[in-house]
């Protein structure tokens, strides 16, 4: 073990170097916030340019060799501290980011991140006029830039296991795909039993419901939830998402659909679910690579957790619907709660993944994993995806889009990201958050009742306690095994699903 | 001089060095713009962060001697070309910039932008509570720190020398006393003339108009102007400015009160005229330092020619104040034109720079210049600063302050950048836009005819051609001398003052 004095300077150094490049991440998540809510067409062009130079500089000062120096001169030292206290971890988790960072140059990090941006642009325009055609040579260099960054980590198990890795850390195709063919055998004769059944009347939600006042309901509703609005802010764009520039400053964006009530009520759940992840992670991570999510999966975890088990459950609406009542009299006045709460969960076989039910919605993600799979391995061409993306939902969920934009173009993911790891995340999310909503109500039996009175801080202070503190210090299976007790497993969530849909629909 | 096999790889990575620098810069710019719209207080700590970790690798990268270097090989390149061209002006205002940057340690930028971040926060809070003890101390520091930027080139003639230069390059303390002197002589005899008879009655601009009303008339108001909003944007802020993240994206802010319709109004058309500059900027200087205003005063002359040589005229409301009569019918449907003319023309001894007339403008901007320079001579010290301010403005304009929120803390400039260089550019653009008009109605009489029926375009067009395709290529002191022909004077500016308030008021 290294004396203190040789060891302070160089994990002051090491953390110097780790706040800087935290900054220039942040400003290129400020930049990515403005480019989806307020910036004008105009500054487009220059607004990618801008986001590579950043990711370059960022990438050219994570990867510098002096970091590889730092992490090597302080393994002694980390080897003397505890696993999970704050030092061995930090480094032992910049290790693990610098290992996969040098394998990839930084050229190809700017020039992938300069194609994203044409793919995005491609997609935002030729999605309203349904023409795949004009996006799929932007695809198609997509899946090739893809592959090529997934062959920066020779020797893996399946092409995809990289790209996994990068967001689901320690999870593969083959653990992945295990998972999701025991759950989809749980799944399918729970779908066909309940959409044999007559359809839950959803049309209480179809009237018009004003945009402003659904923004300021929803506003309402995420601060009750415990959403911290002086570190955050919700703004309005096309896809949500939630994002981060420290932990006092993290926000969400949501759209209104003023046909539509669940839209912008729903997906603003959901991103303060993730938004309050990431603004309970403990602030002493502030300005280093703890300060994250460990794991897509995790991340997901709590967005549905919030959405779904807390927000589409019956003592939440008990406590809820009077004031949903009350800002929309002419529009629910005569609903009953109990015909409400069957509206918001209803099952049915649908063509738009953000918008399906808790039920079904797993079909939609694996269908993806599975297509992006195959575009890796080499078994699907990207111009015959359109085809395959129809015959899936024919097969898995027995209907098939009228067009390409309410089917293959749905989805940004694969138009602004990377084919391989895109998907997987969402589904292990579903699992993750039965598995942890059921440890909670262990260790908190209150918790059904408060929330029937409004009440979410139990609740709150058990998921900051037992995952949101930590931040990535944990692996998504450390978090998962000491919070839960258990492995990750299918289990909690098929026994939730079949407990609250058996009493909504016989089964 | 070289031959073009040798200088073509160097200006070609001269170039991508600037466009990295520049990205740098304008991801800056989008994280400031932020903070000053929609950052939510959490925020603020980690922005000050990100701001100088961006300024300081913007500061290193350019002050990088490969830059130097690269200059220097491209000398005779540049010496073969014409002074005006593209290529010739890039490689000269780069060496003017580099020749600067090089003086500055990035150390210390770093330092003095944590601490302006650090002024602001301190200002913005002491503020609303008249404290001015709670930023003196802040103050003080940075008096400390103007200084010692100025001392980083040795040999100025005055110690404002520097920081003059640095927004109005070409003028000095010296020369900037002298036109002022001359100003002052001419403005006060007419400042006495009309403040001795009866005030203007503009009690028709306080009353209340909403906010929402306000925000959508001003928004019709400068497209009309023509500032493209696809290309910019308008939002709202504590203190209005204009900033540009590109050629093809240029944001104006606002603030709107609800109890004066002169503020968002005015404001508005003000930050208008500057965005038009940097819209009009010439594409092929994108991505270059040459994508700049040339000067803070020649920035000025373009809001403030936009402001009041086109907004707070006759012919201007001859075709607008139909408009805003049916916007606010209630308010200003029994004003007539005339009178609503002489209230937005009111000229009076008053308190705040922003608020003021054209007239008594001067006075609040060139005791600030000289108060400015006392304290960087040392003969004002930041403790005395309050009763000096106070007494200046009894002998100047010859009223005084109740407080010192609408004294000297009422502007935010030494509060957030430094002390010196910050205020002559106010002044010497209200005499180059007189200047620049004088001109442009001279080649084009037809203009005030235009204007009374909405139609701008001609004036426009002019600017354009003669001032905002340029940028910074040309200096202050080039570009009056060839779109007016004679060197900068205060006599258009005395010009236009006697001939508009020589018909409102008699003297």
């Amino acid at each position: 073990m290294q004396t203190l004095e040789k060891t302070e300077p160089k994990l002051a150094e090491l953390k110097t170097r780790l706040a800087e490049i935290r900054d220039i991440q942040s400003a290129a998540s400020v930049l990515y916030w403005d480019q989806a809510t307020y910036m004008p067409p105009g500054g487009a062009a220059a607004r990618g340019r801008q986001l590579a130079t950043l990711q370059q500089i960022s990438h050219e000062k994570f990867t510098d060799s002096a970091i590889g120096q730092l992490l090597e001169d302080l393994r002694p030292y980390e080897e003397s501290l505890p696993y999970d206290s704050t030092e061995a971890s930090l480094i032992r988790i910049t290790r693990r980011l610098y290992d996969r960072a040098v394998q990839v140059p930084a050229q190809f990090m700017a020039k992938f991140s300069r194609h994203r941006n044409e793919c995005y642009g491609a997609w935002a325009s030729s999605r309203p006029e349904n023409n795949f055609a004009a996006v799929q040579p932007y695809l198609e260099k997509t899946l090739e830039l893809s592959r090529e960054l997934a062959n920066f980590f020779p020797g893996y198990e399946h092409i995809a296991d990289p790209l996994i890795d990068s967001s689901d850390y320690g999870m593969k195709a083959s653990s992945v795909r295990s998972l999701f063919s025991q759950l989809r055998e749980q799944l399918v004769p729970i779908v066909d039993a309940i959409t044999s059944q007559p359809p839950a009347d959803d049309s209480c939600l179809c009237q018009v419901f004003p945009e402003a006042q659904q923004i300021a309901f929803s506003h309402k509703v995420i601060e009750q939830l415990g959403y911290d609005l002086q570190r955050g802010r919700q703004d309005k764009t096309l896809h949500p998402f939630m994002t981060s520039f420290s932990i006092g400053d993290v926000r969400i964006t949501t759209r209104v659909y003023e046909n539509h009530l669940a839209q912008a009520l729903f997906s603003s759940i959901h991103e303060t679910g993730h938004a309050m992840y990431e603004q309970g992670i403990s602030t002493e991570f502030e300005g280093t690579p703890l300060a994250d999510g460990t794991s897509s999966g995790v991340h997901e975890s709590q967005s549905r957790l919030w959405e779904n088990l807390v927000g589409r459950s019956r003592g939440f609406w008990q406590f809820l619907y009077p004031q949903l009542q009350s800002v929309f009299p002419n529009q629910l006045g005569n609903i009953s709660l109990e015909a409400f709460y069957r509206a918001i969960n209803k099952v049915e076989r649908s063509l738009i993944r953000t918008d399906a039910d808790e039920v079904t919605y797993n079909l939609h993600v694996m269908l993806r994993f599975e297509l992006e799979l195959e575009m890796l391995e080499g078994k699907l061409a990207v111009r015959d995806l359109p085809a395959a993306w129809n015959e899936r939902y024919k097969t898995d969920l027995g209907i098939v889009p009228a067009s390409d934009s309410e089917g293959v173009m749905q989805d940004v993911h694969w138009y602004t990201d990377m084919i391989g790891g895109m998907f997987q995340g969402y589904t292990l999310g579903n699992l993750m958050s039965a598995q942890f909503f059921e440890a909670a109500l262990k260790a908190h039996p209150e918790i059904p009742s408060q929330i029937e009175q409004g009440k979410f801080s139990t609740l709150h202070d058990w998921l900051k306690a037992n995952i949101y503190q930590h931040g990535c210090k944990y692996t998504a299976a450390e978090l998962i095994e000491q919070a839960t007790g258990s492995p990750l497993s299918i289990d909690p969530f098929i026994s939730y699903i079949k407990q609250k849909y058996g009493q909504l629909y016989a089964f």
